[in-house]
């Protein structure tokens, strides 16, 4: 293995900065949804299995709902309310209505770029009243369509919401708007030596009003839990133009039901996020990173175990890549691999207060993984530079699937113990139709992102793949979605993971806060 | 100070077990309605503030909702379906219908005992059917009336629900039936390792399905987190009798909304938890308690940022009692004073995964804050019974304080560098009318336990307390319910803490999830 040097404190991993990747090419547009093969073998495998009134391509959109399209007396007030932040060129318009896989195109006409709150009740107070559908967007990185129009929806934009309103540094409760860049918001807390509790590799461009309305996991998960726990208010807007201000700056508040929770993770479809304050956690005092090699995913299992117990409170990622993605770095990344060829990978974050403790704690846990041969090879990185190179080995995963061809992505979440069974299954269960079946993820989670690529679209193959990944999950009893949720693309898949009273439930929600349905239409809930 | 002394593993501190005490004795019962001279001066005192229909007298019992009285017929029902286990003897239904604090006394005629999920499912189908009131109780621990009937509802117990359904090892996730206590779970954790998230001082009665109804908080909650996010899965019984099962036990799972979220903290009021999945932690190796003292608040505060730097990772709890507190604790239960007198005394926890390590840190952290001089005077805990010892000088302020004479409790949440300017002010706003007015609670969650005693029961003193209290909290965007939820006696005040339009919301939610209003009346949302 290599060597374990002396450990000191280095800054955060650098940032894998998002791109547009051309590879990904499916896209749903409104004109363009005609039965596949694919789709009629898929269609009619949910309906025999009883899974509700599953369209015929279920990820594809729907028949435009009746929603009123934007008059000039609409855009007359539109730009009273906003002047130059009212945009109609359609050139400026082009990459708000696409999503960062150029697989989900909108035709919106309209783009608005409040700047308050106020602004936004108004805007949706209007929407409201004249029966116009609205897209809430952020960064627009969302991975499922979540975050464009289908039609011609009016884009709202929060990228100009993006002022920090206040930071505690006793408590280390941020206040900001919702369209700060999750990047800047790690800067402005790092030189308070403070970070953010939640950190994504589309961290360059997305927006804290989106990680909330998407519940974003990401790679902190595993330390500091869900945004459900570290979001502690939020102010929205609601369908009917009323601002709801939750936006308490409190650790604890009982005092009636948790509304806030309900926009958590909602996708803009029950209101609009305006701004978020958010518990953070201190800067650590060191970081180390591991990178380690197994020969069977038991080992790697054992490993996290061992792991858990010995790194204890420092563990702060515990991320996989198999082999199959190590060839695939190498192969379109010209990335080397610094150990010797495994079938597992395992990429171990500490973050700890006292370098000396980690570094000792890091040592005596891969003595203990060596010795008992749960790891066959490994290095550790003792400076900025390694520990972002090490990173990067799985971080730029995804960038090198989409060098390989066409990309069947599925983010997945599973009993830890079984991850890895359904990329195996699903490798049996193609056999010589995909090019390349790869898992990676967060084990720490139970997250699997499987991708299976080809050489181009392949109808045949999809429907190989579909529903038979999502049967397997729900036979599980997984997620067909841990962190990137449904948007358009995957709402009609809801009922492999949720059971039909709970998106009975989800409905009435919905038509109880939009009762026009104008938030963020087509997104999350099923056609039916 | 005391010796530093070595540090040993040492098991998890001891229960302070939950018993009755009779001093509390301002009972709620449906026949002791009067308006007081308190009752009216603070009438007018939310009316003028605009704060709402505000009720008289805003603790006490509405009058009776025209729910149908328990007939022959419906007992024949219930008996057929529990035989045994449908109660209606008044001696054995005598402490179901009282609180711990003795200050609401219900009139129930029926306790029902079901052991399975469909058991309760059939019980509220019944009773929704039959337009039946019913209480759901769980250890009946609840400190504002949450959790015994105002008039005659059904109790319905989770008593017998008490069974663990799945414990997984790897990842740690707990399933269990929502009756078992919570003592009982954090037992069978420990023998696997494991603890609960959640520690309090009800453990030895309470049950895991009121902890996540009411978003139980306690010790653990600075280091773990809240219920919100650690609580993974919820079984609830809606109240027309449907089963909603959300009982994942996945880390991550974005499809759809996170229905579990509304009934976690909705006190019963919007469906019947029947099981619970709770992600649980290692069992920490080593555990250390420091109990310091400082001259000022200012210093405790300053001790508390220097502690979460040095500390970082290990810290579990930062908990504080004020010098008014220690002369209770002397004077009513005879404990001593490890230190010199001081005008604030803290309790810190620390749980790591390396014995030596921890005690490294909390050596430096110690030599720091006594050389700045900070902290006057401390002692650090070594072995179990010294823990344990130190612990109680926290955990039993309660118990002293029912020796005090008839005490005012507040449960109050403010922005941490406030919660002890509320306590100075409340002394000085009261003067002599008080007996003592003390200051406790978790200073890691900015969460203050004002307590105010006197001789008796005193209508001008509550007054004098009320609203002013709720104003001062008011004032700095405090909670006024930070832990301890609204149930009945708290209900009518929740417009301190949240807006008209978030209380709207939340009646909207109960009329979609509850439209006879059946689960749990007159708790939790205001009467107006």
């Amino acid at each position: 293995m290599g060597t374990l040097q002396r450990f000191r404190s280095v800054p955060l991993k650098s940032t894998f900065r998002w791109s547009i990747c051309p590879q990904y090419s499916t896209i749903f547009t409104a004109g363009n949804r005609e039965r596949s093969d694919r789709a009629q073998i898929q269609h009619r495998c949910m309906q025999s299995r009883g899974l509700g009134n599953i369209p015929a391509n279920p990820g594809s959109a729907p028949p435009r709902l009746p929603f009123s399209r934007v008059t000039q007396d609409d855009l007359s007030f539109f730009t009273k309310l906003l002047p130059g932040r009212t945009i109609t060129d359609p050139d400026l318009l082009k990459s708000y209505n696409i999503d960062w896989l150029k697989s989900v195109q909108g035709h919106s006409e309209v783009l608005l770029r409040p700047k308050t709150t106020e602004e936004v009740s108004q805007i949706i107070k209007y929407c409201n009243e004249h029966n116009l559908a609205v897209c809430p967007q952020g960064g627009n990185t969302g991975l499922v369509g979540g975050s464009v129009p289908v039609f011609d929806e009016i884009i709202l934009s929060t990228s100009l919401m993006n002022q920090v309103i206040n930071f505690d540094s006793i408590s280390g409760i941020l206040t900001c708007q919702a369209g700060c860049v999750l990047e800047n918001l790690s800067q402005y807390l790092e030189e308070k030596d403070f970070i953010m509790p939640l950190d994504l590799g589309a961290k360059g461009s997305c927006h804290i009003g989106g990680n909330v309305a998407t519940n974003a996991g990401g790679l902190r998960l595993l330390r500091y839990g869900s945004l459900r726990g570290t979001v502690l208010g939020l102010e929205v807007v609601l369908a009917d133009g009323r601002v709801l201000n939750c936006l308490a700056t409190l650790r604890k508040d009982n005092t009636g039901y948790d509304l806030k929770q309900l926009f958590i993770g909602s996708e803009g479809t029950l209101g609009v996020i305006t701004a978020v304050s958010i518990l953070c956690p201190r800067k650590p005092k060191a970081i180390n990173v591991a990178f380690l090699g197994c020969s069977s995913f038991q080992h790697l299992l054992e490993t996290f175990q061992c792991c858990k117990g010995m790194l204890g409170e420092i563990l702060s990622a515990f991320e996989f890549l198999d082999a199959s993605c190590m060839k695939l770095l190498e192969k379109h990344l010209k990335l080397s691999n610094p150990i010797r060829e495994c079938d597992f990978y395992i990429v171990i974050e500490t973050a700890g207060s006292n370098a000396s403790h980690d570094e000792e704690k890091l040592h005596n846990f891969l003595e203990e993984v060596m010795t008992s041969s749960l790891v066959t090879d490994g290095t550790v990185a003792t400076e900025a530079a390694k520990i972002k190179a090490l990173w990067s080995l799985r971080e730029r995963v995804t960038e090198a699937l989409t060098h390989d061809g066409y990309t069947y992505k599925y983010d997945i979440s599973l009993p830890v113990e079984k991850i890895y069974d359904l990329v195996k299954d699903m490798r049996g269960h193609l056999g010589d139709m995909a090019k390349n079946v790869v898992g990676y993820g967060h084990v720490g989670d139970g997250n699997l992102h499987l991708n299976i690529t080809s050489p181009g679209k392949d109808p045949t193959l999809l429907a190989a793949i579909e529903p038979y990944v999502y049967e397997w999950t729900q036979k599980w009893k997984g997620s067909i979605s841990a962190e990137h949720g449904l948007g358009l693309k995957k709402r009609n898949y809801i009922y492999y993971s949720k059971s039909s009273e709970a998106v009975a439930l989800m409905g009435d929600i919905k038509a109880m806060l939009d009762p026009k349905g104008i938030l963020n239409p087509y997104k999350t809930l099923p056609d039916h």
